[in-house]
């Protein structure tokens, strides 16, 4: 083994302590590797499973050096890590998939801009920073559109939809005056997601493209293989691996996409183990969190190829109590104390043999 | 969902703390329950993936009565467990697979009665309670036989092959005058195994026969499919549920065979998950731990069937720092501390598609 290979038993520590880092957590844990959790919240449910946790906030320096120290190597659940915190540790302890992709997925912006610059296609943008801007930028866009905080949105969160100009100042109110991106709506056929790795040694895997299917903001389903030509397939995966050589990666990322008449454009990607990947526990031998381990611990990438076809169904809410009369499919739960509405609590994975 | 039925964040106390309860464990936090493992020896590799640890002997009765209060269901993970230990606890909280299983399935004697009383063929054998019935017994069996303790016996250990009458004093020496039984030797041409399983409706799944090659006594390999007719598979699995219904079995069980000139002969059946199952949980949806997850807390049994060929191999020892050059295969590590000579320290799994 290399010198940056960590052996089984070495201790992977994980900010963020939800349903991700609890998979992650038992992913590791068949790898005999030992898990340390940074949670600010009480009683997260990867506690449940791992070896340890740090209650603490993200911007508790002395706690997260404190959590440094105790570890191999640090990894995230979500890409909302303040990146100060980040830089806090990164002299402790190698972070993975790493800081540039963390500061790059954190701000719509940035990540349009990257997107861009390796001529990846996304929708039309504007940044805006004012009232003025998003008038301005609703103007040059000349129909309907979206606007999203260039921060802290997820499942839906922060984003207004518009229909021209005179929307401005509802749209402008409606995200506190937050730093945002005006994107152009991006008429599309299906949406698509990628599940890829990029290990230490620079070697990539990608899983089959699957067809994700949204509701209120939520994912709903994904299902694979996806309905779209080998040609697009290809150039979904290829496109992850440009990403991720360019961010020059460590372990997985989730880069979702539409597909429209002209090709893919990508809506946005998330620098970890993603939702729409979850379907890979039961068709692919190694599945996404194991696949991010191997990775961060610099051990060989695992055989991503696809067994089956499935169709992964999240658990929202109180669906959960539902899960144990399904037969003939996989079911995960995520060991989370109150089944709000909305919250995944746990998710579905029915399997037929590959077509 | 009946009232017998465990939902999810229930507590499922395991007796043993070696890597099947470690695997049970995991599967267990897969379907969002909490394990208490019970276990007399320091830093059990479960404890590591469990939500609690007693450390405790197993005829402390008063630990295991607080250990039975805390958990929902108990079961075990090796099957010599102390009966007194079950009976001081059977009242508190169900026990299963249940006490009769393990009754019989600890002592080779009532083992090879109860198989015989259900007319499932076994090696011809003598109950040997002496140096006298030693003798007696192998002027009848007049051919080459092994001496195996009634209880306490497992991998190879407790056993001594004997060539004829000739061999009384120095067999019966060597397994320090234990009660034991002397089996007629079986010329086999290989050795399967079935992994089945029973609900607690009575409902019956059964894993493909896989084949074993055992060196030194230890479990080696299994392969799946076994290189076996169809009439042997289907006669192996019909077996294995007659045993299950015959013990009003609930969970996991593992039924090891001879197949010989003249069909198949039981070896001997083990009521707990199996070594020789571990290949489920890289080629089937619903692994072994967690179908005996299911079972134990009344959920439906789940879905069985073989999407891929596989191979299983041990790693024993020092084998286990190779695991992670293995590119193609899935690896579990269970998170021992000393890589003993012989010890099973984690195991392969090579898949390839079904044929």
């Amino acid at each position: 083994m290399q010198d940056d290979v960590l052996p089984s038993g070495a201790t992977i520590g994980i900010l963020g302590g939800g349903q991700l880092g609890r998979m992650l957590a038992l992913a590791a844990a068949r790898l005999g590797m030992r898990t340390h959790v940074f949670e600010p919240s009480d009683a997260p449910c990867a506690g449940q499973v791992c070896d340890r946790v740090t209650r603490a906030k993200y911007d508790d320096v002395q706690a997260l050096q404190r959590f440094a120290r105790s570890v191999d190597v640090i990894t995230y659940e979500f890409e909302n890590v303040d990146l100060n915190a980040v830089d806090g540790v990164a002299d402790l302890v190698p972070v993975r998939p790493g800081r540039r992709a963390l500061e790059i997925s954190q701000d719509r912006l940035l990540e349009k801009n990257f997107l861009n610059g390796l001529s990846i296609p996304t929708a039309a943008y504007w940044n805006v920073e004012s009232a003025a801007d998003l008038g301005d930028a609703l103007e040059h866009l000349a129909g309907p559109g979206i606007v999203k905080t260039r921060r802290f949105g997820y499942d839906g969160k922060g984003q207004v939809r518009v229909a021209g100009a005179g929307d401005t100042d509802t749209a402008w109110t409606a995200l506190a005056a937050a730093p945002s991106v005006l994107e152009g709506f991006v008429t599309f056929e299906r949406e698509i997601s990628v599940i890829a790795a990029r290990g230490l040694d620079g070697s990539v895997v990608a899983y089959d493209p699957g067809e994700n299917v949204h509701e209120d903001g939520i994912l709903r389903t994904t299902t694979v293989p996806a309905r779209i030509k080998p040609s697009e397939s290809q150039d979904a995966v290829l496109t992850a691996g440009r990403i991720l050589n360019a961010l020059d990666y460590v372990g997985v990322i989730g880069v979702e996409f539409f597909v429209t008449g002209n090709g893919l454009v990508v809506n946005e990607f998330a620098p970890r183990v993603h939702n729409s990947g979850h379907w890979t526990q039961a068709a692919c031998l190694i599945d996404q969190f194991e696949m991010h381990v191997r990775a961060i611990c610099g051990w060989p990438l695992g055989d991503g190829s696809r067994h089956s076809d499935a169709v992964m169904t999240n658990l929202l809410g109180d669906e959960i109590f539902a899960a144990p009369a399904e037969t003939g499919t996989a079911v995960h739960v995520y060991g989370k104390a109150e089944a709000l509405p909305g919250r995944k609590m746990g998710h579905l994975i029915r399997t037929t043999p590959r077509q």
